[in-house]
């Protein structure tokens, strides 16, 4: 049983955000909320998401998988005003997941989770934390997309820096105390392909703050809560080591 | 002899809904107003229109004929803002229609008009009639355009519904009487094409109202207004009746 | 030594105007303003750019060039806001030219400017002259664009005109001494090609008033000034001469 009331924007993040990585998804359904955990099919980047019962208008579920096609559902979002409520509720007799946006009904094909297993989440401890609006962080992706070589990100104990160096130009955004919240005794410092970062910063709704967590040539971790904390989002993301 | 002014929002309505069907076609022009009536070359639906002079903001005219080609005058409709009024004007010697918006003079070879002939509009009595603002009809349409198989179009004494059933999923409209006016004793059902629909519902535009007239695998009529009333449009479309 | 600091709409405009002839460019720059002169491949057209050091926030300077390919200076722009501050700096151990919008910093590699020889420009003495809203102008453009032959320009003591003719159809853009300051004792005419005329047209601001120098068979002359006057530019487009 699962039957639940969402804000179209709430679900538009979520589908924009998995999306970056993966179309194909299993929700786990809990009593009291949602947790997914996806890795892209070339096992570098990862998200982790748990989504609280709170996030939802209304939620009513028991245990239970939901397998979804993020496509299909992107076409569900099309027909949703901003700030309109989007009703899902499974179909008992037949599985299909049941979409509501105003007078239209949209009845949807679950995918098969049998074969979908959950991806196991490394815990890591990092030196550095920062915190920064993702407006900050978009606009140093829109800089360094006219390089589009690799990513560093480095961030000591008075600045965090994304930047880009490419054979003759460079190009770096580059934050004090007074932009970002910084949390790091020593410099560290990581390189990351370029589209990974990207895409995952852009889809991160205006108004968000991301918590950056970095090390040296570790991978880096984007935290960020939704639907005003309700919905806690993990993103990590392998780097790319240079060989000498 | 033709001259008349026409805002540009009546204009551009009269051509998108036209050149749904077909590009070059005949305007037969009279003393109190012009009619069209068109066919697309498939032979699947047909547009009657009649406008009146009042729909213009000046009219004087002769009985004529002025054959068209739709999308040179949508060049003309991209140098018109909203609300400008277009002068039309027929250049007695030369046969070519001007066109006049603020400064800009445009003139336009006619199309021969003698082979083209009128289509034979069938005379119809449909069991149901539905009056519904486009608005809803829009948000149908582009739910159906992610499943993009054949449109039913159902209706009772209770309900008006646009449906669209694929292999594994489906979506519907379906409006009470609170959302439509509806005047059936039975239930009534056709299936259409979904691009002439898809396309004819998106030309109209918004702030119509609608009158569908439908019945058991007939061909659909829908009627409208524009121009306050002073245009009015049918639009028959075929139905697509299934083999068994 | 080259420091300045500049609006963005400012260097938005200059580059508009210039990439529509080139894209790698070398300015001139001097202790009082910069200039520029510019040819396209073909030679059909030339601009001339003489920029006072009002037209910029602060400015300081010594002699020296700037080679800049423009493609990535559209780029640096594309992260600015309109009115927003962008600052340009000479970094004289490396030589680069480092932009700096906001909390970004862009280095970028200045092109070799030594076999880069400035244009000739020809002195002209031209018949009529007409001052034009630059609006005016872009709605003639957009007009012809259907017809797309070349484009002829008239002028006589009570007339300004833009025109193209088809085989079968015209367009035309007439205006009177209400729309258009005209100083003219005869007639005159020129044809041009239309790609470069609908393309500087289209890159000049909004609200820019246009001086045309037009003669009989004759390069047409267009002169305007940007940045509030501190910046004065002059294109001159060879003619089509029919040969008969």
């Amino acid at each position: 049983m699962f039957a639940a009331d969402l804000k179209s924007d709430t679900l538009k993040a979520m589908v924009n955000i998995i999306s970056t990585l993966i179309d194909e998804v299993k929700f786990t359904v809990k009593p009291d909320g949602m947790t997914l955990k996806a890795v892209d099919a070339a096992h570098v980047a990862m998200i982790e998401m748990n989504i609280n019962e709170k996030a939802f208008e209304s939620y009513s579920a028991e245990d239970t998988e939901l397998g979804l096609d993020l496509e299909k559902v992107k076409g569900v979002l099309k027909l949703a005003g901003s700030g309109e409520v989007i009703r899902m509720e499974q179909d008992d007799s037949t599985g299909k997941l049941v979409f509501k946006v105003g007078n239209i009904t949209r009845r949807m094909s679950l995918i098969d989770t049998a074969g979908m297993n959950d991806p196991k989440v490394p815990q890591l401890s990092l030196a550095a934390t920062i915190e920064v609006p993702i407006e900050e962080l978009q606009k140093g992706i829109r800089a360094v997309e006219s390089i589009s070589d690799h990513i560093t990100l480095k961030a000591g104990p008075e600045f965090f820096e994304l930047s880009c160096e490419g054979d003759t130009d460079s190009v770096s955004l580059r934050l004090d105390k007074s932009a970002a919240t910084i949390d790091t005794s020593s410099d560290v410092c990581s390189m990351f392909p370029p589209d990974y970062l990207a895409n995952i910063i852009k889809a991160i709704p205006a108004g968000t703050k991301v918590n950056i967590e970095l090390d040296n040539d570790y991978p880096v971790k984007l935290v960020f809560a939704l639907a005003g904390g309700a919905m806690e989002v993990s993103y990590l993301l392998a780097p790319r080591i240079e060989s000498e």
